[in-house]
């Protein structure tokens, strides 16, 4: 199947340049065609377009492709979806959500564009993952048609086994000293315990995560806004150069992109979709990070906020998040495992389960006593508002646990015991 | 009916000295000698002895304090218990029970003692108040059995009406200045909209609140652990003395009674079940002021926690409050309102209710447009992934709103206005 007039060989070139494990060539019939044009969808629609997505799997990303390219009538092209299978979707909405996305993609349609994205990445060695791959995300599944087409990487493409394993950390750009602080004792803690560390690349508290991990030699990997043939922030290059090393970097977008905030908002979705949990560690009550918080809580992923002061503007949005959105309270690296559901190693390490409670009578006997003044039991019932006989029932005991003695004038309270 | 071998106008001059709005010449017969009863089992059973409440429950604190002094057995106490009202316990539970309730009470039942408490409360102008009193905080009738039997306070009898519009503001004693600034704040939010602050006149947090109340002319209520002839904790001493000058000081223990570690656990559940709702600023790990919140639970009051640096041990327990249970995130004094379930006034002063969302198409837009650079809005359309036709149906309106202009030149993003 030839797509933009492209023998298979010529297909087989270009999809090895960012695909170099698979030959292409024994590949079932097709198959070529459809990695192809998958890597073409990422340029044509923009992050979360639906229509893609249900077109896309409808009839595979070459077929769906070669009937835009051939200008069929958005008539026709319903007709063939609807031959595959049900999309729920009636008849005529399909054809008018058609129409608007083919109006919408035509002007990105183009096999100069096409080849041009592939020949960036492969100059930038970045390669290309596609959802029928072994080590996809597979929480990406749960985007549904919104899914992403394919995913663009730089590192290596067994890393992304990573995400089985993995918490998103993300935060304000404008960070406080505290949220820097908190986001690298988590981001460590949770690297040593094999966690991935996924951020979006940004400053604030993105860098001390990422940064953090290298340090650790933990894992890390950055999901980006924009093309990988230039990192965006610029002054965080040599940062995501080193998680590129060292871990992934990943963009839904083709190289020659430039981050817009609507992609922004949809990487959020891939950042929520592919990791297991989704941490905020500061954020101020417009963040960015809100919107990730959001996704995950929609994709009924598990969500953190880290308190903080109520007069820091930079926690209030973690505090909206508990609040309205029922995030779970982190205050320790166990807290963010428990969240996960991954195992904690270690016992509980910022609060203690419960604190010791005595029963009532061991209470009262206690109260009753005195550290300097003798009392025969007697007085001790009569303080205490307590039985004689319940009143010797617990001397007995505490005496044992040293935290009551009898001296030869009565009893007293130990003091070397904290009661 | 005598009580102690006292006589109708004995008990009525006791009674009168500590209840003088009540004559009770003209009360009901018993009333009088049941007033009295109340008053003295509050020197005989500690806080919350639940046999107490049983007994003065079914039979009228007058006649259980009768059968007391008469040294009446278990098993005819158990018969009397049974005529009046179906105790839900079996009849060997009900009398091993009293069995147990009689020894520990022994000790305490004498007629000097009581009088001594009363004559105490006198001399301090310690009022006592009994739940058949208008004025009563109708919550602790929450507590069931282990509600008390009366009350002993310092201030105007009226001002126990405040309770139906009151919250506990409760903390830690070894406080932050985050967390004293953290109360202030609430306490002077919450007194400004007629809400009375309740607190345990304890170092701390429950010091600032009560402080923070009279200094803004707010109502404030102490409810103390010991006796209300001696001000615990002493350093206290002036503080609570303005609290019963300007509002409240409530004990359920009588004068002459030192406050014990079962005593504060004990003031924890009144303080918890008389108000609407109860919030913890700060509190560590182990902190009394997680009693209180538990019992407010328990009673299925509203509980809140302030929420704090994770890195912060005075705030370790109230992230457990968060975490495990399920306390609200306060963070203003409309959050407090909204808590306990009070009129917010004003509206949200922390977090805005939402951060404004453009739909997806302008969103695009926008990112499509410079500011500099002039565009068509076929150019647009190309950049934004979006058909001429949508891309022009969202700059008209971007233009009126000034988010967008067309120049000679073309269309520029306006740069006035905050995207």
């Amino acid at each position: 199947m030839s797509v933009f007039g492209f023998e298979e060989r010529e297909l087989a070139s270009l999809v090895r340049s960012v695909r170099p494990e698979r030959p292409g060539a024994d590949a079932p019939d097709g198959s070529l065609a459809d990695e192809f044009a998958a890597l073409v969808w990422t340029s044509i629609a923009e992050p979360g377009d639906r229509v893609c997505g249900a077109l896309t799997r409808a009839l595979g990303p070459g077929l769906a492709l070669r009937l835009l390219i051939e200008r069929v009538e958005p008539e026709r092209i319903a007709a063939e979806v609807e031959a595959r299978e049900a999309t729920g979707e009636p008849r005529p909405a399909l054809v008018a959500a058609l129409r608007d996305a083919l109006d919408r993609w035509q002007p990105r349609i183009s096999a100069r564009l096409a080849v041009r994205a592939i020949e960036q990445a492969a100059r930038f060695r970045v390669g290309a993952i596609l959802p029928q791959d072994p080590d996809w995300p597979r929480g990406l599944d749960d985007l549904g048609e919104s899914a992403p087409a394919a995913l663009w990487f730089r590192g290596d493409v067994e890393r992304f086994r990573w995400f089985a394993r993995s918490v998103a950390v993300v935060g304000a750009r404008a960070s406080t000293g505290y949220g820097d602080h908190v986001a690298a004792e988590l981001t460590a803690g949770l690297g040593d315990r094999g966690v991935a560390i996924v951020s979006g690349g940004a400053y604030g508290i993105d860098g001390v995560a990422h940064r953090t991990a290298l340090a650790s030699d933990a894992r890390t990997v950055a999901i980006l806004a924009g093309g990988l043939d230039r990192f965006y922030p610029s002054g965080h290059d040599a940062l995501l150069t080193r998680v590129a090393a060292d871990g992934l970097v990943i963009a839904e977008v083709p190289c020659g992109t430039s981050p817009t905030r609507w992609r922004f908002l949809q990487r959020n979705r891939v950042l929520a979709a592919a990791t297991i949990a989704t941490i905020v560690v500061e954020a101020g009550a417009r963040s960015g990070s809100l919107n990730t918080a959001g996704h995950a809580a929609q994709l009924g992923r598990r969500l953190g906020a880290v308190p903080g002061p109520v007069t820091s503007a930079a926690s209030a949005g973690c505090h909206r998040l508990l609040r309205e959105f029922d995030a779970d309270c982190i205050t320790s690296v166990d807290d963010a495992l428990e969240l996960a559901g991954l195992d904690v190693t270690e016992p509980g390490s910022a609060v203690d389960p419960a604190p010791r409670t005595d029963p009532p009578d061991v209470v009262r006997v206690l109260d009753a006593l005195s550290p300097r003044q003798p009392m025969d039991a007697m007085s001790v019932a009569a303080a205490a508002g307590m039985s004689l006989g319940d009143v010797l029932a617990v001397l007995g005991p505490l005496e044992l646990e040293g935290r009551a003695r009898e001296s030869e004038r009565g009893w007293l309270r130990s003091t070397t015991v904290a009661t």
